[in-house]
């Protein structure tokens, strides 16, 4: 199978990855964090060893400032339901995920005002319209730093510039971008990072996690037994633990510190440039082929590797499943999870196929992937669309 | 080493658990729900199947009323805050872990009015009591099955029955008793039931669960990508998808079906008798001992395989210190995240120290941590509490 996915979940995973799960589960299974005896402790030096290898990666001082959550989803959830109070304005982009725009639309309807600067239609964002949609009341800007669909690099030093000279927090999605992209909390100004383990960082699923700045306090999404201060009534100010109620998924986090070396060892650098280069092979490959058309920037710099298209007459559900059926090559086809952005784009309707690329694909595979859609693109479309489309993740 | 802390987390796991993550992560590692390609599609049925599982063993009928979360305290939050809303009072006891406590004390400083029924210094509680506690505006009962201090066993199919009787919802808090005890949600009248992956049912940290009744439904903790019903800008009303926002933790969840087929295969029965008859071993054993006083129920059927005690003059955090460095046993001292029940026990100040028995655990080492508790109580405890205790899990 070709597996062209990643921004789903990244697959394949480095081999250190399901070795250190494996020796976490079966020789330092014991409870992070609760019990005081050696196993416990050992299990507590693998969650930190993760937390240590996140602070180099994203130049955060104090580690302790990273929360494990359950998923990015969870880490954007808290950030922003923690720290946007009634009465606050926000603004955030026509371009974002469901995992911002739904809890969005949860304080929107517990007061508070949600601005989304519509982006063009290749999904980029003007700091100029940010900055013209800012209120007196204007308390963060959300912002993912890549789009989910189109691969969109958001211009985020910037909007961090925009966020400090206004006073603003700054909450990134950095789903898209993490252990691919620069992404320094200190030069970037960000406030709030929430990132996936299991994309770009390549952990296993269950494993995401959120910075919070120093000085930073919000309300908790969860609370519980912290395994610390447990006399006290309430949640505890301490970080980590303020937000990390309940055992945590330790196994994940042995995984994810495996991939963080991995990351590591090979580079951001090396990673991003050779995705790019697949990326730049795909679009170079698909520029040729007849009723096909790429969404998102022209220009491969502001691009990650992600690319969204789709073919003239053709429903992207169907493609997503003759692709899958008929050439084994895994993708994601349907509204990504990204109504907004497909409504920026001009395909809410239509939907789209996306492909997206990791550090474990081939140039082999991402040609196959060109010359099995140049062979759907030649199927006339009356004996295409008449299957119906179950193939559609929306 | 001897592990006497399942009731933090069980370990060891079966071997099954750790085959189950292997192949997951490597031949089946894509983001179930959300792509429609054959590896997404098998990803989710590794889920589905885990649903399945649950469903035989707490006699549900419709699987997808299980929702997936980090954890049971994450299962707690969200069926506490879920379900009540400012004005209504709640009914809970004297012996909650703080992942029921944290939680409302929260919704009280929202307005929500809770009662704390005390429970006898064995840590039961009279149905009566909580029968007296009612008010006219009680909308829910909150319950752990089992104390994780002392093991008691609260009377649940009464208080199901009192609930039932009186229109109210029942929240249980099994995170002591799932994969031990008998769970029947329809018989006890459960209307949330919230569960551990990890303890009981011996699947990896990363998984836990909640079962929500048929008719309710719950104000979500999180909101986002559900990978269907994408174009709404709110969170969808369909179950699972509606509370299990963001990735899945498919490789634990994996793990944690893998746990489930054994509980089922060996049966909840003999896994219950055996641990038992760990239990009551350990505690006539412990008798004999000089100093040490046990809490908790004196009949051993009112008892979940969870032990506290004390050892007389000396500090429960060193002897937990000292069972672990010179005796190479893993116990859990301190408050155990309940300092509700350590008040009600009347041990606030001096702590205990816990043992908690697995499947896994052998009659020898039951028989062992007696020796070495015997030869702890004999040190005069001039000699013995002079050092610092750092090894209070508190």
């Amino acid at each position: 199978m070709i597996y062209l996915d990643s921004a789903a979940t990244s697959w394949p995973k480095p081999a250190g990855v399901w070795q250190a799960m494996e020796h976490c589960i079966k020789s330092v299974g014991a409870n992070p964090g609760r019990s005081g005896h050696q196993m416990a402790v050992q299990a507590g030096r693998l969650v930190d060893e993760a937390r240590e290898l996140l602070s180099l990666l994203f130049n955060i001082t104090n580690p302790d400032r990273i929360i494990f959550t359950l998923n990015a989803t969870e880490s954007l959830n808290l950030a922003i339901k923690g720290l946007l109070k009634p009465g606050d304005h926000v603004v955030t982009s026509s371009m974002e995920h469901n995992s911002v725009t739904r809890p969005l639309h949860v304080l929107q309807e517990k007061g508070v005002e949600v601005t989304k600067v519509v982006c063009s239609g290749d999904g980029s964002i003007k700091v100029k319209d940010i900055e013209s949609a800012l209120r007196q009341n204007t308390a963060a800007i959300v912002i993912t730093h890549a789009s989910n669909v189109t691969g969109t690099l958001m211009p985020l030093a910037e909007i961090g510039q925009l966020a400090k000279r206004k006073g603003l927090r700054l909450i990134v999605d950095a789903a898209q971008t993490a252990g691919v992209f620069n992404l320094d909390v200190s030069f970037m100004n960000i406030h709030l990072l929430a990132f996936p383990g299991h994309k770009g960082l390549y952990g296993p699923t269950g494993t995401g996690g959120l910075y919070i700045a120093e000085g930073l306090e919000l309300v908790t999404l969860k609370e519980g037994g912290t395994g610390s201060m447990s006399h006290i009534p309430g949640q505890p100010g301490v970080l980590p633990e303020r937000y990390e109620s309940g055992t945590l998924n330790s196994v994940g986090i042995s995984g994810l510190a495996a991939g963080l070396k991995f990351v590591r060892d090979e580079g951001t650098g090396k990673i991003r440039q050779y995705e790019m280069s697949l990326t730049s092979r795909f679009l170079k490959g698909a520029e040729k082929i007849k009723g096909l058309r790429i969404y998102g920037p022209a220009e491969l710099y502001e691009r990650a590797p992600v690319v969204a298209f789709s073919l003239e007459g053709k429903n992207s559900g169907q493609v997503g499943t003759v692709l899958d059926q008929q050439y084994n090559i895994a993708c994601r086809a349907g509204l990504h999870c990204a109504p907004d952005a497909h409504k920026t784009l001009g395909t809410f309707e239509n939907k789209l196929v996306r492909f997206s690329f990791s550090y474990f694909n081939k140039e082999e595979e991402v040609d196959f992937a060109i010359h099995s859609l140049a062979e759907i693109a030649a199927i006339p479309p009356e004996k295409f669309n008449k299957k119906e489309d179950k193939s559609c993740g929306c």
